[in-house]
């Protein structure tokens, strides 16, 4: 099989055949197709897409180009989430216990924050000792016992789509529906679950700008879970504003505690149990709402949390004493410049900002400030007067606040009549 | 400047400033920038084309990429001439001599066969001791004294286009207009000319399959040139046959001999007396096609010939004893399964036939066998008994026999009734 016959069909918009799409994953893989043509086979596939058939063998050689966690010795319905990323997003941190505690068993494979976007692992890691980096054998036995394991990615999963992903990321080629949905979908089906909720995100914080990509990444996503026999779920939901009002990895964790005792902010919480309603669903379990936020108010999410932060090696006494997170040394207010509404948040930009201070990554290979970020005291809609505090900035080293604070100016618009803004669940697709 | 965001640009249709595409080709050739973002961008290329200022900077950056030729201390007009390729297509062997006789100077610096086509240094090393590869010196001063220098590519002209070229050839990207011009047109005008004459096959040996991609290549090629201040022109001539009678190195060398004598086959003089008319009226010369035929008819283009062929380090005497090129050591005869006309020659189909014997290379690492190939006795529209030769066939090795004498059933169709057939110079532009 000639691979520059297999770009060249792709290229002229003809349907590769499954054995073709195979040969050039696994060639990719063993390094036998170098980066030179898969790129330009990946930018064939960005003008001329994939059908659904093709989709769907693309993502299962990539899912199969490592190993497939087996988890059918572990009972109990095993059921995972993956957001598509935004800013604010500690979802997967009061999620997981909150589905453990409701019944299901989670086996989550997080990601790092890069660019705008934040990452599980990151969070995590701001507790003192918590370990993401498990051994397959360690995370199996964890979801047998705790019901949940937290970990990171490893190179034996997927590797398929680590180095695609390394690829498209310096060849323009990231911004395709088929390659993004067929590099998320891979992951999580390498997980051995039985069934995946999906959060794509949409607006001004997000990868998806707007609602009709973001619903053809969910389809597209779906599609490739029906075809591999796998149930997926997804929630379109709105991202025009960090979700909750913590912005930065410690400051993330004391709100998803706050959630996990009930007193999270309205859309963190509703979300997180939409999300695990969802999950319920697909596994047959009982999925009231009345009984979700009941799981926080108990503190039974709260216990599981504690015992999944133990058994990966962290202090649990951080549910109780948030002065064992690491806190930044400084903390100014970011105030409004004038009288109005918060009419507008251009949200990825709030995030660059906050990686700024170092909450996040610009490139891999970037250092991460655990104590530092955001807590924010407007959110959109609220009426605010000039000099009122919009946001807290919490910092340590101020060498690039001013790139910050320029962002934020930026990146907050106040208008002088109040406007209406999208609710927080756009849609839900099955 | 980062050349992921050059490559975005380009893949979302924007038009890229002379100094990101002047950056592309030097961060190419020098190395910087790896092959598997240039494919990416390449394979963009194909999707969004090029504007002509686009291609103007594109084309002048890859032939500034390395030496260009400066041949102003040589007096009189240099004038080349280039053809997209085709089967049996000898012209630059008569062309060149011809074109000096008539009174410009041809400095040529041509191209060895591929796939179906043939290439100029091939035929000429047919021909015993002839070298082509001379250094730039001692060509500028053939060109100065003998009026022509015959040579191949040196690896100082245009190493931007050898580089990129090699990468289309594995990426599927060699099909793209833009490419094509930029590649044939940085190479051409590497050469210091004055003026360049091109000849745009279209047909069943071309690579151009119709007069509408064709004459399409023609203009933007013309175009590059304009933007140069280079006056360029273009004919569209057909290749749905070999042009000629022979087929493969030494037998194309006798045909050119013989066309040089005045005894050539009709479509091959008169095609290249269009040629050296175009490159004579570039040069404000006298073009009258009496002229040119009387140049061949009195001896003084072969005599110019001659002189190349002594200079070059070949045996002159080649041109009245052809037995001093190499001769196959068996010949039979392909003929007619059929009464009827000969309706239809898959031309390609008929070079990597000849191919097959020797005669051209599948690879670049390839041995040519000069002395095989085709003499063709009947041609499009001619009438065929059943039985009756079609061509001769020269061969030494017959291990691949069978399958140049099922290419060749296999390419030549012969139809109960006569068929019209295309005029052999279709288009000119300016």
């Amino acid at each position: 099989m000639r691979v520059v016959e297999l770009i060249q069909k792709k290229r002229n918009g003809q349907i590769l055949e499954p054995d073709e799409l195979k040969h050039l994953v696994q060639a990719y893989t063993d390094g036998s197709m170098p980066d030179y043509q898969m790129s330009a086979f990946l930018m064939a596939v960005f003008f001329q897409g994939m059908t659904s058939d093709e989709l769907a063998v693309w993502a299962d050689a990539m899912l199969r180009s490592g190993e497939v966690l087996d988890l059918s010795s572990i009972s109990g319905y095993k059921v995972d989430k993956h957001s598509t990323g935004g800013v604010g997003d500690k979802v997967s941190l009061i999620l997981a216990p909150l589905a453990v505690a409701a019944g299901v068993k989670v086996p989550m494979i997080s990601g790092r924050g890069l660019g705008h976007t934040g990452g599980t692992l990151d969070k995590l890691e701001s507790i003192p000792g918590f370990n993401v980096n498990l051994t397959v054998d360690q995370f199996k036995a964890q979801v047998d016992e705790a019901g949940c394991g937290l970990i990171g990615q490893t190179g034996e999963i997927a590797p398929a789509d680590k180095k695609l992903y390394a690829l498209r990321d310096v060849t323009a080629t990231v911004e395709c529906i088929p390659l993004i949905a067929s590099s998320i979908m891979s992951k999580k089906l390498a997980e051995g679950i039985d069934g995946l909720v999906l959060d794509v995100k949409v607006g001004s914080g997000a990868f998806m700008k707007n609602i009709d990509d973001a619903r053809e990444l969910a389809k597209t996503m779906v599609g490739i879970g029906a075809s591999m026999n796998k149930p997926v779920r997804a929630l379109l939901t709105d991202m025009n504003q960090p979700l909750g009002l913590a912005v930065g990895n410690a400051l993330e964790v004391i709100e998803s505690i706050e959630t996990l005792k009930g007193n999270g902010p309205d859309d963190l919480t509703d979300l997180t149990v939409e999300l695990v309603a969802e999950m319920l669903e697909l596994a047959g379990e009982d999925s009231s709402r009345d009984r979700l936020y009941g799981l926080l108010e108990n503190g039974e999410a709260l216990a599981v949390f504690r015992d999944i932060i133990t058994r990966q090696g962290g202090n649990g006494d951080v549910c109780d004493d948030y002065s064992l997170l690491p806190t930044a040394a400084n903390a100014i207010t970011f105030s409004a410049f004038d009288e109005g509404y918060i009419s507008r948040m251009n949200t990825a930009e709030i995030g660059i900002a906050a990686a700024e201070l170092g909450a996040g990554r610009q490139t891999k290979e970037d250092e991460i400030d655990h104590a530092v970020g955001f807590f924010f005291v407007k959110k959109l809609g609220d009426a605010v007067d000039a000099g009122e505090t919009v946001l807290e900035i919490h910092y340590n080293d101020d060498t690039n606040l001013e790139n910050c604070l320029r962002r934020l100016r930026d990146a907050i618009e106040i208008s002088p009549t109040a406007t209406e803004h999208n609710p927080l669940i756009l849609e839900r697709l099955t």
